[in-house]
């Protein structure tokens, strides 16, 4: 099957050689892009789509979710913006209620969450285990995971669950844990913070995770500025995630190294925390990705829309910076050059926006402005 | 034709003798809610809506908005989000794109953002004139307004247009364009700013407007500590928009009167400007509504979810004033009685959300959740 998509407002490619193109066609052929260029000029298709003046951008790359878990957490969030105090697990309690739920329940749930992104603008998304923290409960997850997605990541490194030490969880998760989680798993991950894991900690988990074939990227300087970046990119980690509290070296590490900048404004709006400051790695030279860190403690956001409003308006980023760091800087979070991107070969992922240009996920925010979406 | 909506998880009705049940049901009847409360004692009906737990709202009530408009300032917005100057005309853009407009091109766009705001669960909207600024322009944009909307308001205070003394036209604003507005209008409303019209002016185009059987509304407080919000309480106003430099005086003035506060923090999102602060004028006692200002120049969003999200991260607002903002605070702010409320004999006007609760509009922003919209 091929199919013309034509009368593109403005057609964001993502493609450094011609980024933004108005007046361009783009043809699909059994889930790849064929070919991207002048109307007049397009090879001949089966289908066409007529866009009507809309805007067309790359599907959006979600380089960082939690989408295996169960419980709500929803009187957790209303305390907390209620300014009142709450005794919470925090990701105690959904680690307790993903335990004690079923393998179908977790699958609904979980691929409820993907369609809705799905129907938002998503066509990749990654999803992290960390809610299981046991081995079984942990292979669970990236065995359901892998049922939606190639980007799985082995977060057994979440937290440290109740009930062990320390040092025998690090023993678990880079051994038997590790066994179990492998065969599922594309990444490995590590909480690396004050309370969950600190940086010998994360580069034993990152290193042993390697070891197993897993590709590392880590949870880095979300609340304090400790040594995840450093580490991430150190063992060539492709992506430091949070990167809230940085530090001048943290910066020119980023900037200097293929290490992604992944920021994740959501979980920023949802626990009134200061925004990551993405003016500073740009500038800087680093390369920046953002994602929704959808989870139900601190980002149940799945809008990789209102991420790009809120970079726009919070992180200082331009609009231009945004969609390429929502789509391109995606990527490049999952070493992926087959999407992010609209160009000949690539992925047949792809989004009309209701509007004629993507400049309108910042200037019309919370508006949904997902017209049709064209996934491989 | 009767309905019954059961199976509700959370339902907010937004009547303080009962503002949040669960496990009730909702009977409408020919276009009014006919009753509420548990299931097995409804009365019968024609038909059933079965809401499978989730949770229902009353319509959302936006109460401040410029949908009568053609033209388009995208430039001008990523031009300003992205730190670069641009000589922008700001109101005088869209006033010349307006005016230059067809009846036809106009209705449809206005048609469109209401379709837009109902699909997100708006089933009552303001639409105020403001971007003709002659006799004849205002005069279409209200005769277009009416036509989708008892709530309109004439705004041919809106700014001095290009080519006219600022007296001469107070003097137009307060006479034949008056006139010609009035059979029009509900509302009449000034933008009382600096660089727009000052107090006297404010104070003469208001009592002109009244004398002429309008009830007044007031643009006040927005950029500066003006006198807005002192003229609106004076004059009796229905609601005070924007709120957001207010003066001890100020709050005590709105606590003590029933002019209600309507904070629009989508104008300070999309202006990146400070936000109002909604605790204080709650705590003293103030009225609060809080609408979109859907407008193409500050405040693009149609999404009153989007403004209640940003109510509760940005201006402290509980998720439970938040609602009760967006509902009961915006019929207030229209002196309406018959919306914005769940109750027997009010509007059937109600929103099943794809959440359990209203909660879930500020815990997942920018997800779309409008299942469904009831509107008489
Ligand atoms: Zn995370
Ligand atoms: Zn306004």
């Amino acid at each position: 099957m091929s199919l013309l998509i034509d009368n593109i407002g403005l057609l964001y490619t993502g493609d450094p050689e011609r980024e933004e193109l108005t007046g361009a066609a783009v043809v699909i052929q059994d889930e790849r892009i064929a070919w991207v260029g002048e109307p007049g000029k397009a090879p001949e298709t089966d289908e066409r789509h007529d866009a009507e003046g809309r805007a067309v951008i790359p599907g959006f790359v979600d380089s960082h979710a939690h989408l295996v878990f169960a419980g709500d957490r929803t009187a957790e969030f209303n305390a907390r913006m209620s300014g009142q105090s709450y005794t919470a697990g925090g990701i105690r309690t959904t680690v307790a209620a993903t335990r004690a739920a079923s393998e179908e329940a977790l699958g609904t749930r979980m691929r409820a969450l993907v369609e809705e992104m799905r129907a938002q603008g998503t066509t990749t998304v990654e999803i992290k285990s960390g809610y299981g923290l046991t081995v079984d409960d942990e292979a669970r997850a990236l065995r359901l995971a892998r049922q939606v997605t190639e980007e799985t990541t082995y977060l057994g490194a979440h937290v440290v669950p109740q009930g062990i030490e320390a040092d025998d969880y690090v023993r678990l998760v880079t051994g038997d844990m590790l066994a179990a989680c492998a065969p599922y798993a594309k990444w490995v991950d590590v909480f690396c913070e004050r309370g969950a894991f600190d940086g010998d900690q994360t580069r034993e988990i990152l290193t042993a995770g390697t070891k197993a074939g897993l590709l590392p990227r880590v949870h880095a300087n979300q609340l304090t500025q400790g040594p995840g970046v450093r580490i991430a990119v150190e063992l060539g980690a492709a992506s430091a995630d949070h990167c809230t509290h940085l530090s001048d070296a943290d910066v020119e590490a980023l900037a200097s190294s293929n290490t992604v900048a992944t920021l994740l404004p959501g979980a920023e709006f949802s626990t009134r925390s200061p925004y990551p400051d993405a003016r500073r790695l740009i500038d800087a030279g680093a390369t920046v990705a953002i994602a929704t860190d959808c989870n139900p403690g601190s980002s149940f956001t799945s809008s990789m829309a209102f991420c790009i409003a809120l970079a726009v308006r919070e992180m200082r980023m331009t609009p231009l910076e945004a969609i390429r760091a929502a789509t391109y800087g995606g990527a490049r979070a999952l070493r992926r050059d087959d999407i992010g991107m609209i160009r000949a070969g690539n992925r047949a992922d792809l989004v009309v926006l209701d509007a004629p240009s993507y400049v309108h996920l910042a200037y019309r925010p919370g508006v949904p402005m997902i017209r049709r979406v064209f996934s491989s």
